[in-house]
């Protein structure tokens, strides 16, 4: 019950113990063909072009970066927790001038702020990341979008911790280039980056004259692979891909819009559990993700100690936070498979049981707040 | 029976089926550790850095390219098929000054040939295919090596079809930098990349004064995360992992010597089969790969027709040649779990009957040629 990586649906594991084929085998692109459609789905990308990247969530970030910044140019970011200030890393070293709008970890820019901050700066490029694994935030996107539109920029999204539980939405809210992981909502084993690209981002990547020094996340020659004319670029990992299909099959069995409101559900539930204990949740009510719950560490309380008896005493693994939030809040996932009511309640009774070994004097049951909000 | 994804051990899609733990798990760097260890073995790396990086055998060229050249200064490149093209291609978006020594696709480098480029070349980096995917020849890096050391230049070595098939030895060798894939020799399904490195490229690694543009392959940044201070880079595809320590404990029971000639000889044993249906091999006799043989296509046959009818009538994929060997020659690979006598004859009966249906007539039978050949 950390931020990932999640547990696995036992049908993942079976896929992926399926004979590998061929990178070339007309099997395997009738499966990366299934991906693409699904993938589309989850992203509620219509229109856009979608694909696994033969990498992890990271390698997704560094496909948008180095096929959508060119070197000189202006990107700028909104940067309120770690994986912002990855993206900046990343853009700096592609060679982009990057300009940050910068707010305390686990704030999320309001859409004045997003507005202003892109017609002052008119960047060629816009990254926000839409949930914050490192502050349990959510940023919403459509604001930062209309203004990034408005004067011909083109928005990236880091969806890693949203894709498959949280709305993401890329065609209605705007966003250009999203990517995400096959891990977290999609509950399949790390290893595949899910990217999906707007018309308007492909047509720049198409006007492109000179190509990103990245040659194995090259997204033009990676069309051409799993698109078009199958040309061979790499030998894509075969397991992987059955079992991002099967996992994304799971999800459109379950339905979108129920996986959206069962993560909704534990997650109120979980709060009303934690704030019943007498914790304090970091990130402000509205703007919270529904995967990711950050409470803060009670005063006093050393949340090592406690995460360390979780885990030893009840098999329970959650993480503490980092940067400036180290040792002031609690990350406990609430993801794909790993969201159930079954989870929530059980947590919430191991959790009461290592805060009161640590010292702690909780207000009141958490269980029994969850099972109240269950039954609201 | 291609140039690979090949067969993959039952057992390694048993250790991929294990559950997921945490990227930042003890457990977890227990298994990298061991992987470490083993990769070790079959490189004959015992004084480099080992690891496994979470891309495929493309993404460790683009890991050797990207952290060992420094834009401006000068690559050499053998170019004798497909990789070594692949490679120039990646030093150029790396800024590298790439100067080749070209021969036609299939004939090895003599040891003056690579000696007497190099000195008049004078590189800081040299790179060279050890076993070449696309035409089925080897090129043994000793004599690369030492012109290369005498003037103080680092070698890259792609070893992405010999690693754990053929005798690759970068220690004895003097390869500074070797990658490899997963599938393969190591017939564990594709997904990562093996890579070594010696001590004195990881000594200009670390004097590197500006990181590479590449983040996902920066290799300063994976070993604090695999090694030292376990510092949280990206998630790891975690199952690809256990499967690859499954695969590399196979190939230390079976014994890394005896899995090599296990490869020669069934390698031969085809070799005598392809000659006695009348066919001629492409590479030269003593420069051939154990694991990817190339015979030339019987003037008037066409290659495709044979290799559908393999496909369709007996269940055997083999690839045919592409570039400047299109249509020119038949790819049979026998590689890792492949490699067995089993496969070898039923192959040559298969491809002896494919062959007589396009018109060919053989020589004589091969089959009986590879037993006669095995009774040796």
């Amino acid at each position: 019950m950390g931020p990932g990586p999640t547990m696995v649906e036992p049908r993942v594991y079976a896929a992926m113990g399926q004979p590998v084929v061929g990178h070339l085998d007309p099997y395997f692109f009738q499966v990366t063909e299934d991906v693409r459609k699904l993938l589309g789905v989850v992203f509620g990308a219509g229109s856009h072009f979608n694909m696994a990247l033969s990498g992890t969530g990271s390698a997704g970030m560094e496909a948008a970066v180095a096929n959508f910044t060119i070197p000189g140019e202006k990107m700028a970011v909104f940067a309120n927790g770690f994986f912002c200030d990855r993206i900046s890393e990343m853009g700096r070293r592609y060679g982009a001038e990057v300009v940050r709008c910068e707010k305390p970890w686990g704030e999320p820019f309001t859409d004045q702020e997003a507005a202003g901050f892109i017609q002052r700066e008119k960047p060629k490029v816009v990254a926000f990341v839409h949930a914050e694994t490192s502050t349990g935030a959510l940023q919403p996107g459509k604001a930062i979008c209309d203004a990034a539109h408005s004067i011909g920029a083109l928005v990236i999204g880091d969806c890693v911790t949203s894709l498959g539980s949280m709305p993401v939405e890329v065609d209605a809210t705007g966003i250009d280039v999203a990517y995400s992981c096959s891990q977290k909502g999609l509950s399949c084993p790390p290893g595949l980056a899910p990217i999906t690209v707007s018309a308007r981002a492909l047509e720049a990547l198409r006007a492109r004259k000179k190509p990103p020094s990245a040659w194995y996340l090259d997204l033009k020659l990676l069309d051409d692979y799993f698109d078009g004319a199958h040309r061979y670029h790499h030998t894509a990992p075969i397991s992987m891909f059955y079992g991002l299909r099967e996992g994304l099959r799971i999800i459109a069995e379950e339905g979108l819009e129920k996986r959206w409101e069962r993560h909704r559900r534990n997650h109120l539930a979980l709060v009303a559990g934690l704030e019943a204990l007498g914790l304090r949740m970091h990130v402000a009510e509205g703007k919270r993700l529904w995967v990711l719950n950050t409470p803060r560490v009670p005063e006093g309380i050393d949340d090592l100690k406690v995460r360390r008896r979780l885990i030893e005493s009840h098999g329970i693994e959650i993480l503490g936070g980092f940067g400036p939030l180290a040792g002031k809040v609690f990350r406990i996932g609430l993801m794909g498979a790993s969201s159930t009511r079954e989870n929530v309640l059980l947590f919430l009774e191991a959790f009461e049981a290592a805060l009161r070994a640590e010292g702690y004097s909780p207000a009141a049951s958490g269980r029994a707040a969850a099972e109240r909000s269950y039954d609201a």
